[in-house]
């Protein structure tokens, strides 16, 4: 279910393993939609649309995490095969479970606090507030238990007044709120794992992630400079997390390296942005992975083709036409792999995503940097 | 047009960048009609039909070559982008044609007659097999000039009666023949070059095709052991080949390697089976690539990946359900890379191809092998 960019590059994997693949959308012009031989168009928030859905398919997966909880637990009862298990998905829709449930394996992860106070506008909130503040320090992030998604429902508070703002905010629009120390991070990780319904995991090599404003601008795989010492602890805490929160399908696990170690930032449980890079980058894709994790077979091999793999993010920007780009950016690097959505073009939405690999790991990073920036219209050449 | 599976893995590539695809399909169960979003169902020799399909396309183009071609020819004037134009695509439909017109430009060929008696049961057509054969020795090759793929409409006669057969069966069909001798090869080769309308041209990487009961059973790519000088000039006439005939698109050229250098035994205009190799195992597919050329588009890069790429078909067995095979395939070997069609198993038929990658071609190889005939239902583990 969902039918954005990720079902659509999950529909390509699908064609070459004969899977046929029912995309639930919310509209025909989705991304994934657009290109799917077999389309239903409804809210993915109402249990009878969803029922009706479900009753063609062997497998029920997702392309977000929006789907309510309920609804899958019902389907879940009913006999509907829904991978990752509604109990699985609940830590990667809900940062306050996902939180207890990390801590209590003993994953490693920034400070934190869930407020307890019934209103978060109140004087007791405040005070967990400043209790927390004075522990980890000043500012602190404040990020909705559910909803939140690149940058959206993630607060940096730097005083109380701040952070009194957001609370006020969320008291009024009844949204749980989690409190986190804000990590001195040297860079930020990701590690894609994949694990079947019989238990079998496959970790992908550790990428480095570039965010600019809380959206993930480029990738590096495998991360540049990374201890190898450092990689294994990071694949480890990946299959801790996939062990523990039992989930079926790609998991990516977003970190913060940290002299340290590395410490867990966000679970999302689905193929990933972070996991672009596998289309090219890697013997299985991530969403041919994901497709054989949920089917329950085999996994793929995830190793890394190439010494250096660089994605990086087409972002919509002032051209309305991407396309008009091709020209320049394929005749200047005909070894670049692009790849576009067919979404209309508005400012900071990401659109595609261009990949180029080698041995020069700046030479590939300017050559994705180069066309990502050209197909935005960003420059001239 | 067409939706066998050549259109079905375009589809995918067309995902990728962005470019809708419609498809004319036979039926809806074509192997492209089933996974494509935007299906006309159709035959493809009705002018009407074709009129109708190509009002709503920028380009139109083909996965097999037996649309007729005056109606294209008809389409073309009336400004339809048929690409390849049907000046170059009657090379690959009308192998007479092709022979002649390879002749005009001095592309090496096995050496070749046309028969000129108008009955071709006559004395006159035994007069003129006897006078090739002389020449040439028997057993001598002969060819339906139109509609031959596969091994159907190619005879082998090793005698003046086996020839003659041949002769009467045709003149009855009211079939177009063409003599070739029969070819002492070392190996069978095969090239992909891409052209497009501007003139780019790429080259990839010369392969070696296994051929069984004239059908393509393996690829291996690079052609392994092959003299750096006899690849140059296997690609040097690939070149000559796409430049004389005016081609866009994809085009493959099957090559007979012999001690005096490769000559060129077919043409195909359009993706070719033994370019799936491409898939994984170079930076641009040939799918990518064929839309690449009949948009106009940048050609992008076709270098190997790997040392060594080999492609196995996956040939209908016994076995109805090929399905059944995954498990132990993808389980034996998480690095192989399975494409399966969608097609109901017939005895023979291609339905999926399978491609393994690395170092040691034998070990390559013998992965490739094993999973094609496992899949088939030949061995049991």
């Amino acid at each position: 279910m969902g039918a954005g960019q990720l079902a659509r590059m999950t529909y390509q994997a699908a064609i070459a393993l004969g899977v046929r693949v029912r995309v639930l959308a919310e509209t025909a012009d989705d991304s994934a939609a657009q290109i799917s031989h077999d389309v239903v168009i409804g809210d993915y928030r109402d249990l009878d649309t969803l029922r009706a859905f479900a009753a063609g398919c062997d497998v029920l997966t997702f392309d977000h995490e929006h789907v309510p909880t309920e609804a899958l637990r019902i389907l879940a009862a009913e006999g509907v095969a829904v991978r990752p298990s509604p109990d699985a998905l609940v830590h990667a829709q809900d940062k306050a479970v996902m939180r207890e449930r990390l801590a209590e394996v003993g994953v490693p992860a920034p400070r934190w606090r869930l407020p307890r106070a019934d209103d978060l506008a109140g004087d007791d909130a405040a005070a967990e507030v400043a209790e927390f503040a004075a522990e980890v320090g000043w500012p602190i992030v404040i990020k909705a238990a559910r909803g939140g998604y690149d940058g959206k429902g993630v607060w940096i508070a730097a005083d109380a007044a701040e952070a009194a703002k957001v609370f006020a905010g969320a008291a009024a629009a009844g949204v749980r709120l989690l409190l986190e120390e804000r990590v001195n991070f040297t860079c930020e990780l990701a590690v894609l794992v994949a694990r079947s319904p019989h238990g079998q995991a496959a970790v992908y090599p550790v990428v480095r992630t570039v965010q600019v404003d809380g959206v993930c601008r480029e990738v590096h795989a495998p991360a540049p400079g990374l201890a190898a010492e450092t990689a294994e602890q990071a694949q480890r805490i990946a299959l801790r997390v996939v062990e523990a929160l039992g989930t079926t399908g790609v998991l990516a696990v977003e970190m913060f390296d940290t002299p340290a170690g590395p410490l867990v930032n966000e679970l999302a449980m689905r193929p990933h942005n972070s996991g672009h890079w596998t289309i090219e980058g890697a013997v299985t894709s991530q969403f041919e992975q994901h497709l054989r994790a949920v089917l329950d077979l085999p996994l793929g091999a995830p190793n890394a083709r190439a010494p250096h793999t660089v994605m990086v993010n087409v972002l919509g920007g002032e051209a309305p036409d991407m396309y008009s780009g091709y020209l320049h950016c394929m005749a200047r690097d005909p070894a670049l792999r692009i790849h576009m959505y067919g979404k209309d073009v508005r400012p900071g939405r990401k659109v595609g995503h261009v990949t180029a690999f080698g041995d020069d790991l700046d030479q590939v990073r300017d050559r994705a940097l180069h066309a990502a920036a050209y197909l935005r219209g960003d420059i001239d050449g």
